[in-house]
């Protein structure tokens, strides 16, 4: 009788719970629409009338993705390759310093943790192995995940350049875990989802306020398992004791 | 008698040979100090009388390290920083879009592999399990493995933020080989020799011409094995089919 009610947990089905990290456990797309609203303020004097500053911001950084990859210092370098090239030079130096400036902010200001983050961390890990995967910069992820206070929890810490099948399939077998004995939990549908699906394991979407354009997928056949908040997890997962 | 032979060949003691990277396999100073050279070029006509341009950047890029970590694009944000600040904004930004584009190049440009590397690895990888062993930006180092010609020798790639004891520690519990049974080759004393040695492994020391100045030791009472070229390393392993 026990055991069926063990069994009944789905917590029991997997030997590695996988968190991502920017807008899933922390607040990061807020920084960086902080930031490109700075953007625009500080090089839209400097614009020719008639030009999309934004959209030029967002063309760069397109153009910056294979080059430089995610992250604050690759966003950094492109707005101020946007401000320069926007402003066909005309952007005074001292503002591009601010720009450096904005984008050193953002690599030192504090994690803000998400609502229920450790709450919900404390209540998974004593039942299975819980992961951090993330994308981005190695530094600066590296930075939050040891100031987050959080760090802890993770059994593992994978940050990883790009999150395609190929990757978590790399991922998985570091981690020595079949795929379906693996829950992947993150805000992007592009991200975390559908490339651990399409490897044949679990996934859960938590979606945050804002998703960065890069991350938005336009329409997939998958049936994608989508819960409120993170604090949804435990009880998902069959956690009882949350 | 043939066992005895065997076992007198040095790569039979170690489970894992691990390579680094930057000035090791392929040129990366180099790229660095050409890069400087244009900086100061492009940046000097700016720069107040009596104000050490070279002395500015390197100041910045010490500031910088622990924000920004290794790698060019933490480079390219203190040159575009140090070029500001030392100029007190006098430097177009335009001369600031050049520096950024110094720094796309660096990204982007091929992989310089320096002499006999792929022939060493040829000989070195039938042997052992091989591996690299690089910090730096996860995006340009894992660009340069990828189009190196060389990734398929290594087992393993591991990208690393800092290489000191603690780190090699960790890389070698998830590679799942003891310290005694671990050997390190690479160029730089304090990133790929003592660090290793204090941990117990193996280390070996094939010299760059260049080494940056953040890479130097002054003075360690450890006994450093070192090698004239990487061309030698099989011979120090006992590969006598080379």
């Amino acid at each position: 009788m026990s055991r069926q009610v063990e069994s009944a947990r789905r917590i029991d089905a997997f030997d590695v719970v996988a968190f991502d990290a920017d807008d899933t456990l922390w607040r990061s797309e807020d920084s960086f629409a902080h930031a490109e609203q700075r953007f625009t303020e500080l090089v839209s004097p400097y614009v020719p009338r008639g030009v999309d500053l934004d959209a030029a911001l967002r063309a760069t950084e397109k153009a910056d993705l294979s080059i430089s990859g995610y992250g604050v210092k690759a966003f950094t370098l492109s707005m101020v390759r946007a401000a320069i090239d926007v402003t066909e030079g005309a952007v005074p130096s001292s503002v591009v310093g601010e720009l450096v400036d904005l984008g050193r902010s953002m690599l030192t200001e504090p994690v803000h943790l998400l609502p229920h983050v450790p709450e919900v961390l404390a209540a998974v890990s004593p039942h299975t192995r819980v992961a951090l995967i993330t994308k981005g910069d190695l530094v600066h992820q590296t930075r939050k995940v040891t100031t987050s206070g959080i760090e802890h929890h993770f059994a593992d810490i994978e940050i990883v350049l790009e999150k395609d099948p190929d990757t978590y399939a790399r991922v998985l077998r570091r981690l020595d875990v079949a795929p379906e004995r693996f829950c992947m939990i993150g805000n992007s549908v592009r991200s975390d989802v559908l490339p651990v699906m399409a490897i044949g394991g679990h996934a859960v979407h938590v979606p945050y306020h804002i998703t960065w354009e890069m991350e938005r997928v336009d329409h997939h056949d998958e049936d994608v398992i989508e819960l409120a908040s993170i604090a949804d997890v435990p009880m998902w997962l069959g956690i009882t004791e949350f």
